[in-house]
């Protein structure tokens, strides 16, 4: 298995793997005190630092997977999201309420390509 | 990152896209005034939309993620689903229920395999 | 679409499908009279059969999306899981609640890597 590369592995879980050409990681909020504004800011921000980590960027992204603990607040992610996306670059992007860890608003599974 | 294709651009999301020979895709009912039945319906549908948009088949589907936002609906899901998917050729599939944007029963997240 | 492998197709879905070197299923515990540590335990076992069955093993883990039923059974899934899991070799995690089929307390979607 030589061709997967991981990046922050734990004893739980890697932060990213890398597999023939595609990044996939998971992101919460570093510090889910935050309201749901802060704590989505906060993900979208760690999602450039991860890209800028792994060699890629926000036109790489493929797939954004969302869960927002109250669907209520997607006017929110709307907003933060669409200033955020690359205009004409966009991932396909999914969005659902599901229960989420005790504090945390949203939670989001990315696929990104690297660069050839 | 010449190497990712996108369909259905807007500002917010892509409608599809592929990358490495696989599309990925998220569907919901167009019409979301249709009852449970109605929406799915439509969403297969529209999966066969893509699928012919896309130069692939209901054969080349590879994965399935079914949101509905009652589990109830599952036997309608599987009975329109059973209908649809080709004998011999089906993808994997998961089902939850979660929570959905107001009026949409139904979303589906795809991967599919392009032709070589 | 011959670069396609899947196994264990039934009318419904297919088990395991296998593309361009990764494989993707689909677990919930076959006996779901289990508690929810039971469930769980046969789902990891369940994953490590299909790994074998499939020329791969857990370190080619890729993602495991988790489902469960009820987010305060989280530390019985990740004492068990933290056993399960390769160390230096964890793919990425993503656990929330949703709604589950009756009786079913967990349920998986896994990506893993197959040896080149």
């Amino acid at each position: 298995m030589t061709d997967i590369q991981r990046f922050g592995e734990s004893a739980r879980w890697a932060d990213v793997v890398i597999h023939r050409g595609e990044a996939r990681w998971v992101e919460v909020a570093d510090d889910a005190s935050a309201d749901v504004r802060g704590q989505i800011s906060q993900v979208l921000t760690q999602i450039n630092v991860t890209l800028e980590r792994i060699g890629s960027s926000r036109t790489g992204l493929l797939q954004v997977l969302i869960f927002l603990a109250d669907l209520h607040d997607s006017h929110i992610l709307n907003a933060l999201w669409d200033d955020w996306v690359p205009p004409g670059h966009p991932p396909i992007r999914a969005c659902v309420a599901a229960g989420l860890a005790p504090g945390y608003l949203v939670e989001m599974i990315m696929s990104a390509a690297l660069d050839e």
